[in-house]
């Protein structure tokens, strides 16, 4: 019996298969423990294998848990082989992640079986955070917040965007961060108002909006969260919009508990950023899962069909992005317990007193 | 007429398509300047568009040169109602890129029409540089070889080896790069001897082989280099493989100019190394292409089929890797002139004097 995931079972008895062939390699990070960048992992009833390269054979044999190790050149004349050798005739794989390319290659390789097309099954197993990992996540929470603090002095008028982006991330890593979660962003002024701005030469000024989104990998786990932050003395309508995030995020985390679906904790924050009149200026979704990966399960869109469980962690991130004026986006990750939502990132919750 | 690069056309004639669904980011990059981690382009005869959502309105239309910007919620339904007004019938998508899952949904919306996979022949636009992206490379090269100036002290007994890899960062960014290319390696001793080690709280030893594997980003280009260490007075054998690895290496660029085939490069570098009784411990290929991904065609490996051609630009960097006592790698990336190799990294010639 495979030493993985039980609820690996599960799936290869719903979709009636004998083996599932596993290519995200977050997946195969979750279930095996192998964090290297090339690998795939084929599970069957009786024995897992987790396949990858000569470069890789020393981490494997370190890391690898509850599945046989198989170092390979062509992964798929390796898969061809062992399921050859475990009459394996019916296999599910992750339809999102294989390439049509590397299907075709698989459909070849493997004439005559039938190849199943799994949707989101292996990444869902990730969404309901246990014990350790939501320690992982809590302690990469504690590093940004103490990496926010050493830098928050820099949040004056004169400084470069750019310098508080690397002071956040030396500060992350000399805390113990293997590194950033992602490019953090730090856009000021005008620049706010792009929800995806990255950090340049621009010094802070009185009056600007500073939106600082950034994060830190703990253990394989990331960290997400977004200050807004005022510098001095800021023109009404940024205020305004200020306040009008900060009640939306606030309403959201409110609504936040087990068997609520996603799509209407979205629904909550962008109703009333709407009825404030700042409906067209939300223009990206309410928040998404974090984990193993930056943007993971669950999505929290108006799209989203997802429900919510106790333990999952997602963030919650209403934003206002006003052309050529400034934007506003106040983000904190959240654990779902049994009764509603705690806050588990720290920098905004400080920054209230 | 599309004012993208012209070479569009010939996959267009060459495939008999009325237009090509590029969803390779990279790609999207290369052609239009948009530079979001959201987007899609649609190539046709006459015009081209690209996709994006609402959180890249801003900076599409400061990026993007030669398309039209539309902003969608949902890519897949814009392209529907593209293809319809254009009145398209036969679309190429690159394989490789688009999932077994989207090419389901793309099927089913677009129904009637034809879909045609293509490999990388997108992807093969960018194998040859122009003289702006070698001029991007170049200043991404001297920015490595100044970070590497400024933290070269360290590399004594006693310094961890995170704090090289951080020291490195920093430095980099100082110096213009907007963040490393990957996360950078620094493995000292046995760590050595895997060739993607992460690096970690171990202090340099005397007697180490130290690899320290980085490299900048510079306006979107990537550079990738690798030096080997021997801290004070290494094991002969450490100094043995070392200068194998040299030779290889040397070997492998000398041999380097247009109309070589690539697997006949690895196969230089592999042959000399085997020779010398070390063939099984250089368990990965000789090269890539380096640009916008720090990972690009050509590949220079046994099974590769790329010719080189002037104006590529790529790595070299053999090495061997002796479990439980450390190992040698040296890379350098070379540029191809009309009849020879240019090596445009400037650390490791700079270590030769």
């Amino acid at each position: 019996m495979s030493a993985l995931d039980g609820r690996l079972f599960d799936i290869l008895d719903a979709n009636g298969v004998d083996a599932i062939w596993i290519t995200d390699l977050v997946n195969v990070r979750y279930l095996t423990g192998f964090s290297g960048s090339s690998a795939a992992l084929l599970v069957t009833r009786d024995i897992s294998y987790l396949l990858t390269d000569g470069r890789y054979e020393v981490q494997a044999g370190r890391e690898v848990r509850g599945a046989e190790v198989v170092i390979c050149k062509k992964r798929l004349d390796a898969l061809a082989s062992l399921i050859e050798e475990r009459r394996i005739s019916d296999i599910a794989f992750e339809s999102k992640q294989v390439s049509h390319h590397e299907w075709k290659e698989m459909s070849a390789i493997l004439e005559g079986r039938n190849l199943l097309p799994l949707q989101d099954e292996v990444r869902r197993l990730r969404l309901v955070k246990e014990k350790e990992e939501l320690a992982a996540i809590r302690l990469g929470c504690d590093i940004a917040f103490d990496a926010f603090c050493s830098v928050r002095e820099m949040l004056e008028p004169g400084t470069r965007e750019s310098d508080i982006a690397l002071a956040l991330v030396v500060e992350m890593r000399k805390k113990g961060a293997s590194k950033a979660s992602f490019d953090i962003i730090v856009a000021s002024g005008k620049e706010s108002a792009l929800p995806h701005a990255r950090p340049g030469k621009k010094k802070l000024e009185e009056g600007d909006l500073v939106i600082v989104d950034f994060g830190a990998v703990y253990d394989g786990y990331h960290t997400d969260e977004t200050c807004t932050f005022k510098i001095g003395s800021v023109p009404e309508r940024a205020a305004e919009i200020y306040d009008i995030v900060l009640e939306a995020h606030d309403r959201a985390i409110e609504f936040v508990r087990p068997g609520v679906r996603a799509a209407d904790v979205d629904k909550i924050a962008r109703d009333y950023i709407s009825q404030k009149g700042y409906g067209d200026f939300f223009g990206h979704g309410t928040g998404h899962g974090v984990g193993l990966e930056i943007h993971e399960l669950p999505v929290l869109s108006g799209q989203s069909e997802d429900l919510l469980e106790e333990g999952m962690v997602f963030t919650i991130e209403p934003g206002i992005y006003l052309p050529e004026m400034g934007g506003v986006r106040i983000e904190d990750m959240v654990y779902v317990t049994a009764s509603g939502a705690e806050i588990i990132t720290r920098c905004n919750e400080y920054m209230r007193g």
